[in-house]
């Protein structure tokens, strides 16, 4: 099993997973996204994936067969694994480890061959949306997983392996030092201000009106004030709710054809970028006293990480969210 | 100038720095590091930079002409910016902002066009790291420079645009989050156990000596426990030091050599993979309790950071920094 160790300098955790490439030859290149046929996650060969927990298909079609629209499987390259128990840490407080458990599902959008969600129609991305619903849903019903994460990479600088249009969901059973402090930091403005600190940025990035890509009844885009990647853009409830699978039938129609006409816009005025989403919820014990504040984050993946990143967590974005903002707003297209 | 935004959900900041791309069209695809011939940092092209801040050359030979071995020059495309005073931020806690005050300078090491250090000998290798420890002192004197970052993008994939071997020294009138969280942590370390968690850890890893890559007299080579990502190394002294400009000009010839020789190890079982690394000093002002400890950190980029790591901070390392130990260690070349 893969485990997670803990770096007492910057309190962060990494997942040491060597099942996921055995031998350093994997690395010597960038890898092409380009999975060999026949894929694994094409209708007619659901053999190859493990059995699915989950797939949006016609009454009465047999399970792990033709017919699904939306099918979801555990990952068959886990960074973390089920298991009964939840695992203290050991080690100590310089070498501190813990197994790394909690549950890796792959969400597999479509049973065509395609590679990108503009591809998708809004029903069918509506479709997508609702499995993330029913999977975070399933995972507050399970032992010991305290926080579920949907992400989702698209192009091989975004971190994709295979190119058949995927989401990941995780289910982890430790809070991850990122989040945490997200946590922490927006508790402390709740209780000092009585107020949802997402909910008063929205108030304020209604006010100022630069950052603004799209309204729409329930929800909003806008590119954050102290964006860390260029043209990064969050969709977000207008109206306060912590919890992604809190969401109704009617917001997925909504929030799927808001996030789908954002990708066009980035595809149109990016040239089809690699991106990443991230569906933050919030975590499943905490967070009750409404201070969190769901969100999708996109993040087009086009600028690189360089030393001085890696070294001070500060990022450097070439492209202020103002520009970004006017740029995804007066994008057209056919 | 470019701004600082700090972000309040992780409060890590951001530096937004327009000058550094115009058009979105300039990142649709992966750049290529190739520069356009002439190359603005090969000698004889000395009128291609900002005129030279230090240059190792021989007595006599005149400035901004050719003649030396190593150029340090400010950065024609800063991310900071000299400024006199130090701007206070404004824009209260959800949008705060100041200039980007600071230092940055890209230290040209060699004026042949060679492309990684390995190319450079160990003497050529020494007379970068002197050109390093001079920076670093330069900018403790410098007011308003509260800490100082050397860090070196080799390949397109750890952020080079240039070639010709540089790198480049950052001098920041604010403490990043991720230096200050990593002092903290060091600083808790030292007050309960009164000792040096770096130390500490050395000593650690010659006891179990399942990370150690390399040994010399004065330094140590590991793979720390928790790496982020594969083949991740530390060069750091052996004995007890936090200030890297204390180096002694003898300790300048042994870094070079393992340097080098890691470097070489590297390149031989990766294949001459992209990597940064960074010289991470104790800052200016604080850590005179003996609580930091510098170390040069190597990281190849094999790996791309995807949605999970983006979201959590987490990173995913397939790669067992023990087993990474064992194939550096028994790399052999000729």
């Amino acid at each position: 099993m893969p485990d997670i160790r803990h770096d007492p300098l910057s309190d962060r955790w990494v997942i040491i997973a060597e099942d996921r490439a055995k031998r350093p030859q994997d690395f010597t290149a960038v890898r092409s996204a380009r999975t060999e046929r026949p894929c694994p996650f094409c209708e007619g060969h659901e053999r190859s994936t493990p059995e699915e927990v989950l797939a949006i298909r016609p009454e009465g079609s047999p399970p792990q067969g033709p017919g699904w629209s939306v099918r979801v499987v555990p990952n068959k390259y886990p960074v973390l694994q089920a298991a009964d128990g939840d695992a203290p840490a050991t080690g100590g407080q310089l070498f501190a480890s813990r197994p790394a458990t909690g549950i890796h599902e792959v969400i597999i959008e479509s049973p065509r061959h395609v590679t990108r969600t503009t591809e998708l129609t809004d029903d069918e991305l509506r479709e997508v949306i609702l499995a993330y619903r029913h999977r975070l849903r399933a995972a507050r019903r399970s032992k010991n997983i305290v926080y579920g994460l949907i992400f989702k990479n698209v192009g091989p600088r975004a971190g994709a392996t295979i190119e058949h249009l995927h989401s990941q969901f995780v289910g982890l059973s430790l809070l991850p030092s990122q989040t945490q402090q997200e946590v922490r930091n927006a508790k402390a403005y709740y209780e000092a201000q009585r107020q949802c600190i997402f909910c008063r940025m929205i108030e304020e990035e209604f006010r100022s009106d630069v950052r603004v890509v799209a309204r729409s009844n329930q929800f909003v885009a806008y590119c954050p004030y102290a964006s860390f990647s260029p043209y990064e853009t969050w969709i977000t409830p207008r109206e306060h709710c912590g919890a992604f699978d809190e969401l109704s039938d009617q917001q997925a129609t909504e929030l799927a054809g808001m996030l789908r006409k954002l990708l066009r816009q980035m595809d149109h005025i990016l040239d089809r970028p690699a991106y990443n989403y991230l569906l933050q919820s919030s975590p499943f014990d905490s967070c009750a006293d409404g201070s969190y504040h769901w969100r999708v984050a996109v993040l087009p993946r086009i600028t690189t990480l360089a030393g001085f990143e890696w070294a001070t967590g500060c990022c450097i974005n070439p492209i202020a969210p103002e520009e970004a903002t006017r740029q995804l707003k007066f994008a057209t297209f056919s």
